[in-house]
């Protein structure tokens, strides 16, 4: 039911944008101190909550993990999308899909990062996750194999690619800082350069010399 | 002193076998169950040992992780002392660097993968190993500016290559078996054709198709 002719958000609206700061919150937390070393407390703590609020939103822990994993692999799919439907060759649709599911993970997790603490999920929740994963992983493959059928990339092995690019973005959330010198898009496009001059039939002959403008960056 | 013509390893030999022996338990529990989800009696168990027999080695379970990262390091600074002996340009220093690191780590520390582990570290482990960290990742960087100068490396921006490379290098726990199609010296050969492609001033046309000869490797 619309209120105040749509001027404020909806009840619904204002539940899902506190869940999603929530879920910030926890990736970023998990991300800097572990799993393990993080507490419920914490979190409301860093959101001004109390304990009792966040319980509002996640019965505990492994729940607000678990959410976490659900949506990196709802952007993971949603990159798929995107790139199969605005790509124009193999190559293309790689590096599309790559490019928006970093982004966003950056911008929207404070990076993939939590992907890191998967051993830390409830075995229903880890299967589920191995079964999505294995699914975009198979996907990713299948645009590497397009990609050399029609010529826009070398001919390589796609399995390798994709695991060797999976650790490159896996890792970023260990180095990135959003109070460092790069934007998530100016890292996104440099990284996406590199990839991109691995797998091409036509490789750039130069890459960004440095990203950002500064080499102050990270740790 | 040498006993029985040095035909039987010495009291020193033994002790330093079994104690590499350990070190790659500990890093392959870790790596398969995470740190916290990991003890002391299920290390000892493997080996059949008693958990007392592993107390003469490590007195706890953070003095082992904390062994485990000072290898990863010795193994690191031994590559690249190797590489700055071998190298016959900045591109081909940082691919025999890599390289080596690579493959030694895979087979000795049964993946750099505890290196996923580095927040369960005591404080002061975690700071010496940061350094150290620091350190090599430093001289990685000015392998790719030695290369840039000596025109075996395209036009690139030095840190984030090297993020990208640690990135992709520091997954290879997550996802190589030892029990696969692909080893440890396949996987390596074909993964810097990848890293070289990425940097060559003259990038190849080609790369290793199927590594190990078959696809069914991998989760």
């Amino acid at each position: 039911m619309a209120v105040w002719r749509n001027a404020i958000p909806s009840r619904d609206e204002l539940h899902e944008a506190k869940r999603e700061a929530l879920l910030r919150e926890a990736a970023a937390a998990f991300n800097r101190n572990g799993f393990h070393a993080t507490s419920l407390d914490d979190i409301a703590q860093n959101l001004g909550l109390t304990k009792a609020a966040l319980y509002h939103y996640f019965p505990n822990k492994q729940t607000l993990l678990s959410a976490c994993f659900a949506r990196a692999m709802e952007v993971a799919f949603a990159a798929l999308r995107h790139a199969q439907a605005d790509g124009v060759n193999g190559r293309d649709k790689l590096i599309r899909c790559i490019s928006f599911y970093v982004e966003r993970m950056i911008d929207e997790l404070s990076c993939c990062v939590v992907l890191l603490e998967e051993n830390a999920l409830r075995p229903a929740d880890h299967a589920l996750l191995v079964a999505e994963r294995d699914r975009f992983e198979q996907a990713l493959r299948s645009l590497v194999r397009e990609g050399i059928a029609d010529g826009s990339i070398v001919a390589c092995d796609p399995k390798l690619v994709i695991f060797a690019i999976l650790g490159s973005i896996n890792w970023i959330p260990k180095w990135f800082r959003h109070s460092g010198d790069w934007s998530s898009g100016e890292l996104t496009k440099s990284l996406m350069e590199l990839f991109d001059r691995m797998l091409s039939t036509h490789p750039a002959a130069a890459l960004a010399l440095e990203v950002g403008g500064s080499a102050a960056q990270g740790p």
